[in-house]
């Protein structure tokens, strides 16, 4: 029995090492198109700072590693087709552009995302970059260790854009942030948005909301030297593109495999494919909103292995039917750091729940990190977003010290369908080294309650 | 309608202040029996070593702040007893010694817990003390002041005895600890609590387990100069005893007010006492612990905050049915931090779950608190304690970076009833500054899962 996994990182080496372990007797190939099997993606922006000061720190597994398993392991290689009917592949070999022919008997495909290429003009010039791979950073970093750029523009107010405009600032650059949208952090509420942009400016990041970027102007030699934007120039000789990424579905897609709304791969509870003995997983798969019970598509490193220990479980052992992993879906729970501000956020936003039908009801309040008492205690605030007709938590947002802490503690709220009865008498952690005495979210929890009660005396006040 | 609480604290005082939201005509008064309205008596260890520099700090409300709100306080007030059938009170001025007589509508006991007395021979000797009240520590600074010991020996092992320790450590002591049982942190199972006395001794304090102290040796102006213990004496100037507390319930008691299993004041879910129209709540209660379904008596702040809150509306608006609220109960869930080391835990422990007839599955692992290749991540270990027959999470215990964040993930999700495949699936906030790729629990939950299906097929082979 043998089993392809297409792409490495981290769902498609989670999901190879998976199907070793439950299957000790599988033939198990792998093809990755970067020449490493798996980078952890995420350190990038701390690559371009030196807060990571050892590029091979990132290379999260080796192809050595997996032989030892008995996986083996191609990098450098890119599946150009796949033929679902007789179980085939077209694979190129990108250090010799040969191409063979390979077979499966089972398919997990785990292509991943690539950065959305900007429709912008210019955007071929030297100086001009995406962050997505380890390559990426590398071209990056030599640009700047060659030319020196001493005023930087960052395209995009994303957790990345946000990320690379602390790691720039920290080597010494002047940076700049355009974003088209009227606030930085667009996922979030208008509340930490404003509390990111105050800090970004507070580090001396010039922001710029609003700003819809129209081209990358060049000099004589090709290169960047300032980014235009309705009728201004922004000067800047580094320009580094965060507007999103996409999924890669195309090998999918032209192989017969349903593409889901959300234009990520569809795949059912067990990571299924349309296609008969070919799962998908990580960041070119869509998954269920656990709130909105909508696809949704949520490209991180944490989700994507998840997914692969489902789908090398599954595929390894064939669809065993109710012994068979199912990958539950998401709430959509993420965190970043951007100079000294921690900030996260779970389930929906305000917005996005009004707009997916629910009555919501919010709570936030400002809190600190120790008990009053104790030294070293610093801000944090903390918004909660309730459904109105059950109580139940569906979304909070953070930020400030322990965003990371109390985020997961919402999250996993979330997960267990806690409504703010149950938030309020939840028995926490304390200790004054920790937080106050009452956990920011049993005391948001707590404001959420007189929330609703004040509702229940409104329609008893109406009846 | 006049509501008397007796006790202040955290309990009586969000009780009182409660009460007050909930009905702004009603009469309140509070007795409190110590100085001070509300002091946060976890910060008192660290008092001693100047960690909180203003014992001022320490006072948590005022009578005055309560004057504000039309709630009247009397401070180094006892009451000495309740009529339940007349429905009035005997109470006590310390301060003039006087006694008089007041009355109430409704009545919340919130009496709280204090030091458990030794029974050794020579506790009265000067230098000999407990730590509950701000007086006690008081007293203890004035000792070291005009005393200059250099030796101490803190009797117990429990939390509060683990950080005496570090802050008489703190302050330049030698410090010896000395624990009955065979091991320190006795709430632990014997992974964290190695970790615990490792440290401990690393920190330069002398550990001696199975230590079953025997009396106080004094010197010949009373003043404790040695504790004898077994065959030994261990020289000692100051001498902490932190062997425990224990409720307050004599006045209860001997109103009539039944008392449980625990030894303190039994309470339905509404937390009312069997005596009509008295509540009582805080460290004087005892609680259902909702794994095992019996009472227990866990006095902690946080959870006498959050029962004051309970005890607090339901007095105001009397006895409403439906509209009460409840306080459900508690899975014991607590943190503390010794020198360096955070240690915190949820639920029950092994020993305990096996002896609530748990048929238990476990998982441990060493992780780190950071991504691998993100500087400054420390070690920490996980411990999830599992449901045999269900797969639910029923405990954990952690110790190292993050025990605080970690915990009240497992807390919540233990609150929540979630079991180990939730657990792996978890979605939990993900970045380079704030954990590794997949949080500790959800490794854990991996490693658990793993666990379960190595059961499932012991159960498969022997079929």
């Amino acid at each position: 029995m043998r089993l392809v996994v297409i792409g490495g990182v981290a769902a498609g080496t989670k999901a190879a090492s998976r199907a070793r372990r439950v299957d000790p007797d599988l033939e198990i190939t792998v093809y990755q198109e970067e020449p490493e099997i798996s980078i952890s993606e995420c350190g990038l922006p701390y690559l371009l700072s030196g807060v990571i000061e050892d590029r091979e720190k990132l290379i999260a597994r080796t192809p050595e590693k997996f032989a030892e398993k008995d996986v083996e392991v191609f990098v450098r290689h890119r599946v150009a087709s796949i033929d679902p009917e007789n179980k085939t592949l077209t694979v190129r070999d990108l250090t010799t552009e040969e191409e063979f022919e390979d077979s499966y008997d089972r398919l997990i495909i785990a292509t991943g995302a690539k950065a959305v290429p900007p429709p912008i003009d210019g955007a071929d010039l030297d100086g001009v970059f995406a962050l997505r791979f380890l390559t990426d950073a590398d071209a990056i970093m030599e640009y700047v260790r060659e030319r020196s750029p001493r005023r930087a523009a960052i395209i995009g107010g994303g957790y990345i854009g946000l990320e690379l405009a602390e790691n720039l600032k920290e080597i010494g650059m002047d940076v700049s942030m355009l974003e088209t949208e009227e606030r930085v952090a667009g996922d979030y509420g208008y509340e930490v948005a404003e509390k990111v942009e105050e800090h970004l400016k507070e580090k001396g990041v010039a922001v710029r909301t609003g700003a819809q970027v129209a081209e990358f102007v060049g000099d004589d030699e090709g290169r960047v030297r300032a980014v235009g934007f309705g009728d201004e120039e922004l000067e800047a000789e580094l320009v580094i593109v965060a507007v999103g990424i996409q999924p890669c579905v195309e090998l999918a897609e032209e192989a017969g495999a349903e593409i889901g709304s959300t234009g990520a791969i569809r795949v059912d509870k067990y990571l299924r494919t349309s296609l008969p003995e070919v799962w998908a997983a990580g960041d070119c798969v869509e998954s269920a909103n656990l709130l909105t019970g909508k696809p949704t598509w949520v490209p991180l490193g944490d989700t994507a292995n998840q997914m692969g220990r489902v789908a090398g479980t599954n595929a390894a052992q064939g669809f065993a039917g109710v012994d068979a992993l199912q990958f539950p879906g998401v709430i959509g729970t993420g965190v970043f750091k951007v100079f000294d501000l921690g900030v996260a956020n779970t389930g929906l936003s305000q917005e996005d729940a009004e707009e997916a039908g629910y009555e919501v009801v919010t709570a936030a309040l400002e809190s600190k990190s120790k008990a009053g008492y104790y030294p070293g205690g610093e801000k944090m605030f903390v918004k909660l977003i309730a459904d109105g007709a059950t109580g139940r938590l569906i979304g909070a947002e953070i930020a400030g010290a322990g965003a990371d802490k109390y985020v997961d503690i919402c999250a996993t709220a979330i997960w267990g369908k806690l409504s703010y009865p149950d938030l309020v008498n939840l028995d926490l952690a304390y200790a004054p080294p920790f937080g106050p005495v009452l956990s920011p979210i049993i005391q948001a929890a707590s404001i959420l309650a007189n929330e609703f009660e004040k509702r229940t005396e409104g329609v008893r006040a109406a009846e």
